[in-house]
């Protein structure tokens, strides 16, 4: 850990991005960890563990994750939580700004980036286990497979003009926010040419202790849809949803996937740690 | 953290596979330190920092990426890493088998799951921060952007075969182990479409305090391999590789990617948290 310029009069203080990880707080890293316990303040988001506030019980902690601050796509809400991250940094020296899984995937990074760049501010960004990743661990079914899967597609069906697209890209296709479309989802991926038959899985609160998988074929994707309802859910579409071994010798940009996965269905409850 | 059951006679033990991280040892969560410092034995490979061993004084440490159990391809060698995986976990209470990265993206974890799952031995899985998160936190450039990139392949451009593959699938492209081939990896982009100026960002050791980033337009791909030779180098293609604000309204799936980013060439050490 380096030294954090104290502020100064007149001098911004120094603002450091952390991925929590995607659910359980001990899924933080040790440097993020670390960094939290000389937090001034820290900007969170809804989504992160109410028990990383013990890492961190010196600090000042503002919820931007409330309303006002809304996780909707608005722009402004956007704007309001940049304009918030700058001011803090203006009068404190040491700004956490913590954000649920890993802060370059989906996490809307580049707006807060410029916003400090803009005033001067100096920051730095502290990787953290992005919710795929997550899902692939309790799961233990791995993103990539040897002479079968080369390509892992960490994606979102939903546009920014809240439309959902969904293409045949990686070997195995992970799409973020997809848990209140999932039958249109579903529909999406068969009319891109992936066959009706292709393993999916759908994790909720991967993670967590409370983490639900469930195992599908492409066609009956929508019965997912109550399994984890009001949940965070991934979905992993090919080669890294199949079971063990039953992707082995394929290559699915050449062959379409055909894989003997049953329809599971019911949820399995994962064991925690 | 859950109980682990003694080994009682002819019981075997519990596996953990731990995600390390792409770098230094602090990028490892708190959940796998957690389980390291009660570890019996830990089977690690070259790759991960040797400072992690003062998170597990009391274990064995088996150096599995050493002469022998070597980093090629070569599946004899992967064969006897999983047999000695067997066979610890047969003779110890709590095993951990510690990979660089993340255990279920190019962590070849499918055949020690396999192995494991064969002698009827449980495990788990603890995720932690693949490479491309680490690159993308220490170069400040997200790998999804608002408006302009949807998507984030993890690939690797060599097949089973030894032949190198690069197609043109998501918005940003993330290329595993292409460090010795960054001239062929830039031809085989072109041929794929990829316009020549498109935006490469080369990132080496991401994550350790010494890591190197270099700007390179696609057509310049090859000067890159001077900088980071004989380093873990990740090669990030597209959106995610783009300037803060450069790839804002472009979508690349439409349109193919045309950033006015410089090719700067010269590496920029990155400062240490």
């Amino acid at each position: 850990m380096g030294k954090v310029r104290r502020r100064a009069q007149g001098n911004p203080g120094h603002v450091v991005f952390i991925g929590a990880g995607p659910g359980a707080a001990d899924l933080i890293t040790v440097r993020g960890a670390r960094w939290l316990a000389r937090a001034d303040v820290v900007l969170f988001d809804a989504l992160t563990d109410p028990e990383l506030r013990t890492l961190a019980p010196q600090a000042q902690w503002l919820d931007v994750g409330k309303r006002g601050f809304s996780n909707s796509s608005n722009s402004a809400d956007q704007a309001a939580i940049s304009a918030l991250l700058v001011q803090q940094a203006q009068q404190h020296a040491l700004v956490v700004r913590l954000k649920g899984g890993d802060p370059s995937v989906f996490g809307r990074l580049e707006e807060e980036l410029q916003a400090l760049s803009r005033h001067g501010i100096t920051c730095e960004v502290v990787p953290g286990v992005t919710a795929a990743l997550a899902a692939a661990a309790c799961t233990q079914r791995p993103l990539t497979r040897r002479g079968a899967g080369r390509s892992a597609s960490l994606c979102t069906a939903m546009t920014q003009m809240h439309t959902l697209q969904a293409g045949h890209h990686a070997d195995t296709e992970v799409f973020y926010m997809a848990g209140r479309q999932l039958g249109l989802l579903g529909r999406k991926l068969l009319a891109a040419a992936w066959p009706a038959d292709t393993a999916v899985n759908v994790v909720s609160r991967a993670g967590w202790p409370d983490a639900l998988s469930s195992d599908h074929l492409l066609a009956d994707l929508a019965a997912a849809a109550l399994v984890h309802a009001g949940r965070p859910t991934v979905v992993v579409v090919g080669v890294g949803a199949s079971a063990l071994g039953t992707a082995a010798g394929h290559r699915p940009h050449q062959h379409p996937t055909r894989l003997a996965v049953e329809s599971a269905r019911q949820a399995i409850p994962l064991p925690r740690p």
